[in-house]
């Protein structure tokens, strides 16, 4: 079920252990999805999260869909990082205004057609 | 700044102090945000967050920011325990799904009045 090819002792430790300051265990619940080499992926998840939090969501899940949780945990703590105020809510924001602005247009192009059908 | 009532020793403890089983200061950060009677509200973001990285957060803030930052930190967490695995970045997908679709729609209404302005 492990998507790293780590071997205890061989490889570095995960950016989560490394960050933590801790041995990173073979069966490691972060080093699947926080490899070592993007250490700003878990930065920002134990910022927003904290570590404790995210290993207890991980462990709730079953495996196959632990990546997609950390992705999206990934992506709205990237957006608490950027926007502290609004965090990913101010992208939900932005796209109900587009929805609202879309449905408007095209209710006048429908009406429009409705209008011009009249005279075909 | 306060934006509760509350007396020192006179009202019960906010709903964050009450969960997290510590006296309730008079300067608590959380008291203007979880009153005593939305327990749920602090638990969600509690479960999520983490007090101490909530306290964390609303402390970089200035104060007149803060209830913004709440009001989106609850809407996070309660999407986050709705649905672990997504959170509120399957609110994200489902609402970019919406706004494809309407952009085809509108472009196809578009592309309809310019044909039929042909015969007007």
């Amino acid at each position: 079920m492990k998507e790293s090819g780590r071997k205890q002792g061989a490889a570095p430790p995960c950016a989560a252990c490394k960050l933590l300051r801790r041995r990173c265990a073979q069966d490691c619940v972060f080093a699947p999805y926080f490899p070592a080499d993007e250490p700003q992926k878990f930065a920002n998840v134990h910022k927003v999260f904290g570590a404790s939090n995210v290993n207890k969501m991980l462990q709730e899940l079953p495996v196959h869909q632990r990546g997609d949780a950390v992705s999206s945990m990934v992506y709205e703590a990237n957006a608490r990082v950027r926007d502290p105020v609004y965090g990913c809510v101010g992208a939900i924001s932005s796209l109900q205004q587009q929805i609202d602005a879309l449905q408007t247009q095209l209710a006048m192009a429908q009406a429009e057609v409705v209008h011009l059908r009249q005279y075909e």
